[in-house]
Order: structure tokens, then sequence, then C-alpha cells
């Protein structure tokens, strides 16, 4: 990888010495991933004269991976003719996403510049609900008939392989355009050029509808290890792939998704540092003031209790250890099982055998947490701190402890369970109302350990 | 999707009926991946002769994607000569990866049953540390070399070609198998067959070493979209290849390990329900510890100002929300960071971007969370509940709100970027330990203002 850094190095230096027959010698070989990198180190107004350099299927390619908002830097800075060129090899799932990116008037221009052809199967791309297999799927695969020869075949992959995305898997359909079965290039290659392609075809199929989940399709390639599925219409006519790359790019972002979710942030498709202050302020501040209203509730359960609390202040102290702790335990098991059902490793039935390994879990952690805790208070807090924390306090604490953490494991896995079933998102229902729940209940539980056993 | 489980229904009603000559051709078009999940749907005593009825090759590669476990129940019901069949239709990294997770015994057996080369090669891969792309890579790649025409290496991957994992991208290597370029079969198609591969291959090849991380390998399949990258070792020498199905599975896997650890949980490489109640009590442990005694802090500053929270028992109130709020936007923040570092979106040397960005939005959140607050004291506490609560304890408590947020976002993406630059894992090192931060910072900030806008 070093070597990279190097070549940019490299290409930077001859930037700066204006030797552009070297460098166009050196972008001649670049990776479009490291000219899009690159673009980013570079001044905004260095970014249409540095594509100007590259050669054009390059560009193309870096341009499709380039954020929206350079994007539209460079559409606004190119020619007619520069913009119709990139355009004009740009796949057109990646034409769809720049649409859908830009604002209106850029959209107008860059309509006007590309076929007809291509136009229509943008607006069909655009078409598809945003989280959906044919949202994500390229329509440039490799299409073969059952009737031709392997020779014939090869002589179209020559023909036309160049514009596919991925040659490696054939799509074999008929005269209506629904697929009948797939061959790989190996396969043909080690056939004899007579066959044909219906009789090497293998016709049991794994195909998506253009309605499917897209992460679905995604977490179809981690248990398949394919390089591409199908897509069909309606009609069970084939409209598209979807290749491995695009499922990878998927799979990262919807587990960035269920991270920001879980950590109570709204999701974001932007990198950190290309997000903007104000951006990043929305979609952080719901969720901190629905949970600091809703803590209205353990504020109004200690208020229940201030004047108990008052008489026996030592209590208080416990309050965030057992908040802390309850809130812990709790987001272990939620945050394992919302990655399990994302994972399609759990469904619904699965319910009551998650509840009893969590309850015995629950019973182990909650044993040694509340042991362990009961000798802290005894040797850290009295005897090193000279807190005078009385047995019966201490006991208090830990039945508190054990009897929290069964809840918040239990209420943990099963609350992401329920949301997946009543069709929410696991993540965004479950993770950050987690600590709220747990803690009220951790606080009642307390309180209500504390009366009895201190008759207050 | 349904067309599968479908499948599976016919399967076992076939088993059940005994019709085996139809299952056999049933089973004949099954994926692997779909074998390996029916296996886990059947009792294991019926595993073996289950087995018996797949195709070899299907049951090769449906055997490498089980679990441990579950390969061992099979590898002990095997006959020696079952197992020798499996073992040679299996890739050296898959057998790699099935010697290192068998009990010995059981890998003696293995082991007396593979063939001397195959064995010296798994040897050799699991001698590469755990995390390395020596580890996740395979030894059966397509090589060519310079001198060859291209209607040679068409020869050479019609013979050798099924055995290797991919021959979509071939590596050419010189007399001492050094990496000299990479060729597509596409451009072999395209090319005339008299043609060297010396003169079609790009020599520009990006190659990883056998030490590089696998999780930096696996995020470049995202970078660059490639379908496999070449591996070399000390020396220079091409060893093996990563192919991007290898790597999608490592990218799932270390997302899963952020996921976990950023929940406090130690990581697992198991399924949820393949996982025991004491091997996960033992992931779970640890961390609720270490973060229950660490608590002690808050527990001491709250001691400390005991007798003045008895005297103004509303402040004890506020304490749940204050607490949650703070860890809230450090944990926002925090794991912002960690899944930037994570998706090398950041770099140490971003610090003061990152941490000038926290700053505004850490400005706009507290400002907007404490009017909030103001109010809902006013309205929600006040009015609607009747609690009494002064404009000076108000103004107290989102006064601590504003400090809070600001050193809590601040904190929240610091500690995990210095937490990578000192090589530690970020989040390990940053997540679990931010609530437990924050919390003890909030009520110190708390008391503070406390004291001096009510002269405690």
């Amino acid at each position: 990888m070093h070597r990279v850094e190097q070549t940019l190095l490299e290409i930077k230096d001859m930037i700066n010495c204006g030797n552009y027959s070297s460098l166009r010698s050196k972008l001649a070989l670049l990776d479009p991933a490291d000219a899009a990198w690159f673009l980013g180190e570079l001044e905004e107004s260095e970014w249409v004269p540095f594509f100007r350099l590259l050669p054009k299927e390059t560009a193309a390619e870096a341009f499709s991976q380039l954020e929206p908002d350079e994007q539209q830097v460079l559409v606004e800075g190119f020619t007619d003719r520069e913009l119709q060129a990139v355009l004009s090899e740009l796949y057109a799932d990646d034409a769809a996403d720049l649409v859908e990116e830009m604002p209106a008037n850029v959209v107008k221009r860059i309509l006007r510049h590309t076929d007809p052809q291509k136009r229509a199967v943008i607006n069909q791309l655009l078409n598809y609900p945003k989280d959906s297999a044919g949202s994500i799927m390229t329509t440039e695969f490799m299409d073969l008939k059952p009737q031709m020869t392997v020779a014939q075949a090869f002589e179209r992959i020559r023909k036309v392989g160049l514009e596919r995305e991925t040659v490696y898997t054939c799509y074999v359909t008929d005269q209506n355009r629904r697929l009948e079965g797939v061959v790989t290039i190996l396969e043909l290659l080690i056939a004899s050029t007579e066959e044909t392609i219906g009789a090497l075809m293998n016709r049991d199929v794994i195909h998506f509808n253009t309605h499917d989940d897209r992460e679905a399709v995604a977490r179809a390639f981690d248990k398949y290890g394919f390089l591409a599925f199908p897509v069909a219409d309606g009609e069970g006519r084939l409209v598209g792939i979807v290749t491995v790359d695009d499922a990878m790019e998927v799979l990262v972002e919807e587990d960035t998704e269920d991270i920001e979710k879980m950590a109570a942030i709204l999701p974001t498709d932007k990198p950190y540092l290309k997000t903007g202050v104000f951006e990043t302020f929305k979609k952080r501040i719901p969720w901190l003031l629905i949970l600091m209203i809703s803590a209205t509730f353990t504020g109004r359960i200690i208020a229940g209790f201030e004047a108990a609390l008052a008489a026996q202040a030592v209590l208080i102290s416990f309050i965030p250890m057992l908040m802390d702790t309850a809130g812990n335990t709790g987001s272990q098991s939620s945050v394992t099982v919302i990655r399990s059902l994302s994972l399609n490793e759990l469904q619904f039935k699965d319910l009551f055998r998650v509840v009893w390994k969590e309850v015995r879990v629950a019973v182990l952690c909650g044993v040694v947490l509340a042991v362990a805790n009961f000798f802290k208070i005894i040797l850290i807090d009295n005897l090193l701190f000279d807190a005078q924390i009385s047995i019966v306090v201490a006991v208090v604490v830990c039945l508190t402890l054990c009897c929290t953490v069964l809840v918040a494991k239990t209420v943990g896995c099963v609350l992401p369970m329920v949301a997946k079933k009543l069709r929410f998102d696991p993540a965004v229902m479950a993770s950050p109302f987690i600590t709220t729940i747990v803690d009220a209940i951790a606080l009642l539980i307390y309180f209500a350990i504390a009366i009895i056993l201190l008759k207050i």
C-alpha cells in the first residue's frame, strides 16, 4: 500500500513542476479509487484541470466514487463536451445516483447531455424505492441466449464485454427476457466450442426481486460468496444484477447506520469530516432531546423518595453505579440481539430460547456482580475511604444489583425482537431507550428493597 | 429467496419418505451455503447420512462453511475414506481454519489423511498471525508466466482453473515467484491469441504483505472494488491471494467485533444461539466488573456532597438525567469517531479539526438542551407534577447541561483518537469508559455550579 502513497507524492511533485508529459503517463496507470482519493487532497480550483489529465475511463470511474458535493463542483466546472464524455462512460446505476444527489439545475444540465436510451434507464432506476435491490443494481450485465453456441457466446463477450460491469457470470434469457439460467466464464472456457449455452447453463438460479430489501441482497453475498445476483422485475424479467462491490458498499453503510442508531444518532451517509457542523447537530439533537425529556420519569421516581433519601443520604451515592450497571448489562443484551437480527442469525420464533439464555447469563452476572460489590463496599469504601456503610445498606445494594441485572438483560433481549416483529427498526426502537427504561426500573427496585430492609 | 426455502421443504419431505433417488438429483442442484444451513435444521444423528448424499464438491464447500463444533461432529462420524475425500476437496485455507479449530486428537486424524503437499501449505498458513492477511489468504491462485502466449494461458486455465479459487484475475510471476503483473480473463479474451502475457499484463499491481492487518486488506476491497488482492511474503514472492468473499466475511466479523466492543462485550466469533451460556457470561462479566468498580469514583463524588444533597434534596432528582445526557452526548461523539477511524476516514493529524467541529456541535446541542430543559422544568415538573423547583435550581441544572455536553463531546472525540495513536484499540479503550468518565465529570460540574449559585 505504501506504493500508492509514493505514487501520489510523485504526482504532486509533477504537478508542482508542471511536468505534464510524465504526469500524464503516471496518471494513465493510476487506479480510479486512488484518483478519487487524490482529488480530495487538492485545492478545489485544481480539480477540473486534474480531471482533464486523467484517461477518460479512469476519470469516469473516479468521478462515480466521489462524494456528491465534490461531483457537483466538477459538473459545474466541466464544459458541455467534458460533461458529455464523463456521462457516456458512467454506468447507468452510477448516473442515476448522480442525478439523485444533484440540485435541480445541475440535474437538468446532466440529463440534457445524456443520450435518450440511458436517460430512460436512469429514470427507471430512480423509480425504485431507496433501500431496494432495484436502487443498487446495475443494468449493464452480460446476457446470452440458450440457443447460442459457446463460440458465439465468446464472440458476443468479446464485442460487448468491456461495456458490462462484469462478464464473469453470464445470464441466459429467453425471448421475453425471462431468466433461464446462468453460466460462468470458467464453464464456457472448459466446455467445447460447439456446445450450446442451454445445455451448459445452471438453471437453478438464486435471484432477487427489484423491491427486495438491499440489505437482504448484500447479506446473501456474505452467505453464498457469489460475485453477482440477478434481479428480476414483477413479471420475472431480468432487469439488472447486483455486483459484489456494490453489495460490500451496502454492507458497510448498513453497519455504519446500525452503529449510529445504537448510539442514538440519526444515520448519515457522508464521511465524518465532510459533514457540516449544523448537519451533525441535526442528526444528534433529536435523540438527546427525547432521552432528556424521558429522563423525567427517573427524576420523578427519585423525587418520590426524596425524603427517604435525605434521611438515608448514603443511598444516594450508589445511584450512579446502579444506573450504569443496569444500562451496561441491558445494552450488552440488546446490542448482541440487534446484531444477530441484522445478520439473520435470529428470528422471532427464537424469542423464548433467547430469553431463557439471557436469564441464565443474567443470574451468573448478577451473582458475581453482587458478591464483588459486597467486597468492594467492605474493602474499598469502608476500609480505604472510611465510608462507614452498614451491612444492611450493602445488602440492599447487592440485592438491587442482582434483580436489576436480571430485568435489564430480559428487557434488553425482548425489546429488539418485539420491535423487529412489529416492523420497527430494532436498532432505533430498542437501543437508545434501553438505558432510560432500565434506569427507571433499577431505581424502583432499589427503593423498594431499601424500604423493606431499612424500614424507611 | 422463497425458492430456496421451498427446495428445502421438498428435501425434508423426500428424506422423510425415503425417496432417495429424487433426493439425490435435488441435492445435486443445491448450493453449498444452503446445504450448510439445512444441516443445522436436522438432528445431529442425520448429519453424516445427509452429507453422504451430497455431491462431493458441494459436500466439501458446505463443510467449509459450517461452525467448528458442527465440523467436529461430522469429522468424528466420517469413515477414514470419507474424511480423505472431503479433505482432498477443501481449499488449503479452509483446511487450515479447520485444523486451527479442532481438538488435538481430531487434528491428528485430519493431518494423517491429508496429502503431504497440502499438509505443508496448511502448516505454513497456520504460522501467520491471527489477524494478518496471511491468515485469510488462499494459496490456490491462477499463476501465469510473462513469456506465455494468450493461447498457452488459456490452455493452462482450462487445465487447472477448476482447482483455483478464482481465475478471473491471473497473476504473472517470474522464475523466482516474484509478482510481475496481473491480467484479467476479459483482457485475455479480447486480446489476440498470439500476444504474450508480458505485453498484456498490468504491471502496476496493488498488493499486500502476509503480515498486513486483515482488516486493512478487507477495507481495500471496499475502496477499490476489486475481486482479489495478491499477497507477497517478506522477500516479495507471491504466496497467495485474498478473494472478495473472504474479505466480506472479515468485514462483517470486524464490524461485529467493533459493535460488541463498544457495548462493553469481549468479542466472540460464534453466532449468538451457538454460544453457550457460560461462554456468553465470560464475554460480558469482565467489563461489567471493571465498570462497576470504576463507578466508585462517582459514588465518592456524591458521598462528598451528601450533606449538601440532603439539605437540597431537589438536586438529587436531576442526577440521572444529567448523567444520562452526558453519557449519550459523549458516546455520540466517540462512536462516530471510532467508526470513522475503522473506515480510515480519520487520521490522528485530523485531531484539531475533529475537536473544533465537536466543540461547535456541542455548543449548539448544549444550548438547545439547556433551553428545552428549562421549559421542561417550568412546564412539566412544576406545572404538571407540582415539583416546586426554584428558578435558581433550574438555572443550575441548565448551566450544568451546557458545560457537561461540551466536556463530554470533547472527551468523546479525543479519547478514541489518542487510543488509536497509542496503538490501543479505540473501540475497547474509549467506548465503555466514556460513560464512566463523563458521569464523574458531569457530577463535579453539577456540584461546583450548585455550590456557587445556591451557596450551599
